[in-house]
């Protein structure tokens, strides 16, 4: 090391991770090696500006993750092999493509190859629940799994497989759909035109709207002075406090929300029998009100071995997580393992 | 070669496949390779004589089978390499146990070690549906595959999953329980104590009792005059059969039965995205009165790109399909592949 450095120059090499989201884009930069992180960045992704003005404000986002974490490591542009990206799927990850992305209003397009060229470094593009469930294997609270089942909560419910310490993408990228498997075959609607999705019963919204519909029975429960009668403006976060002021309707949807989550990662455990399960999202945040009943519902409904043989943790990385994880899905691409 | 032998004595090696199920057990050979197949055998189980006579039956017609299969084949006895053993679960694959079995009555019963012994041979265990679905890929429908599901249905619906070519069978050998995953989480008891079950709808017996529920219901059906009235005959196969022949009802009944089906493969299709589902079992008997049906299905529930990547094909092996797998799998287990 020459004397005249002020900076120390980190040896070692840095990856960039993108996790794209119809709501926010999260940017971010890790060593190879993914025991430090950089310059955690969050922006609007504002899908309605169009394609370009989304690849444009990655490629700034990506170029200021990449000076600050030179200017705190004293790395040099050159040390910064490539960009992950996280993004809703289906994909094409051989092509690099977007097939098609409801919440974006995309259809089949190159964003890998884009956003490479946005900021001149090699880029992978992978799933986003693929990418937070590897993020959460890789650095956060499935460490150590062998089988990890990763599923997140929020306005969908997207899941992840790692299997035989492997992310596993299936015949055409499109393994994982946790959300959009039937645990009641003639029950409610989903927003993907079919009936009984698990995500019809525990997203996010399907917790409010199941919240309104208990409440629409003139039910007594504090949620309705909370939106002062409206109850257009329920959520489920709402829903989660309220059970944890011990409110017996709110206690109910969390109750019935861990049973519907319980029945799906049932059936998980029966046909995976996986070591860890991670969830992340929102719903988290009802602690021992969901994981206890959930527990309960998956000895009602697995084998016990499969029971015995796997814990169910709670994400720890947060919004870190699908940055991480597209971190280490480059490395998996470019260099075969992580 | 010398002149004098007059068969010619076949260069390579044989293993030995056994097939246990609660009925029969079945036992053949094979070469190494798989391609040539010899003297299949089928006896009663008898579990009711207890375990020990159990493994003096599998032991006599091991010993049967090698020596058939050494006539045939001019092979020694020091050509055989060992015993595949496929068994109803859940399993201890490392220590060879048989963890429990309701329809034998077992508990904990080293099955590899005691049929190894009394043939003097080496042994491996293995699940018999992951057996099935691995002969169906290694000889039989499912050849060519990397991502595939093994669906037995008969008395209970089993499952074998082959992932990225490989039998996976998760964190404790219990993976691939197909057959107790939920499609109706308020639906029909099963067997297993649970409710909604797919297993509870579209097994064998499952689906003689959804005929027995129509025909109580005073539906006229040539169902009621093929059992002179006595519903409790109905079976699986007369629905079948009755529906060739163009009976409503029983066409309903495998219509219904194709629906449930097509829930319960939808889900493997959203999660896993395989190139290859395999079906095997008595209902595959209903021919295209029931994959038709499955396949519509199917497309209602499953994302178009996991749709369009699975190609659903009957088994080809029938009887042989458990036999050969509990061949490869010892292949697998004592030389790293097949």
């Amino acid at each position: 090391m020459s004397p005249h450095t002020r900076h120390a120059h980190s040896p070692g090499r840095y990856i960039v991770g993108v996790d794209l989201g119809g709501t926010n884009v999260v940017v971010g930069a890790a060593t190879e090696s993914g025991d430090r992180q950089y310059a955690l960045r969050s922006e609007l992704t504002r899908a309605d500006q169009g394609a370009d003005a989304v690849v444009e404000r990655i490629g700034r986002m990506i170029d200021t993750v990449v000076a600050q974490t030179m200017a705190e490591t004293g790395a040099k542009r050159a040390d910064f092999l490539g960009v992950g990206i996280g993004s809703p799927g289906p994909l094409d990850r051989a092509k690099g493509l977007v097939i098609m992305t409801p919440n974006l209003g995309w259809r089949d397009f190159p964003l890998r190859d884009r956003v490479s060229a946005q900021v001149n470094l090699p880029a992978t593009l992978d799933n986003d629940a693929n990418c937070a469930t590897y993020g959460e294997w890789w650095q956060g609270a499935a460490r150590g799994g062998r089988d990890v089942i990763g599923v997140t909560i929020g306005t969908g419910i997207g899941g992840g497989l790692i299997l035989g310490g492997k992310l596993f993408h299936g015949a055409s990228d499109v393994a994982g759909e946790i959300g959009h498997t039937t645990i009641d075959s003639t029950g409610r609607r989903c927003k993907c035109g079919n009936y009984g999705c698990l995500e019809a019963y525990a997203s996010g919204p399907a917790i409010a709207e199941r919240a309104r519909e208990a409440l629409a029975g003139d039910e007594a429960s504090v949620l309705t002075e909370r939106v002062n009668g409206d109850l257009g403006k329920i959520t489920a976060r709402l829903v989660y406090d309220a059970a944890k002021d011990g409110d017996f309707l709110a206690r109910l949807v969390v109750r019935d929300t861990a049973r519907f989550l319980g029945t799906g990662l049932a059936n998980l455990l029966n046909i995976f029998n996986p070591d860890t399960i991670v969830l992340a999202g929102g719903v988290t945040a009802a602690g021992e009100a969901l994981f206890q009943p959930l527990q309960a519902e998956l000895r009602r409904r697995a084998f016990k071995p499969a029971v015995d043989a796997c814990r169910i943790v709670p994400g720890t990385l947060g919004d870190a997580a699908g940055v991480l994880g597209a971190i280490a899905t480059f490395k998996a691409q470019t260099m075969g393992a992580v």
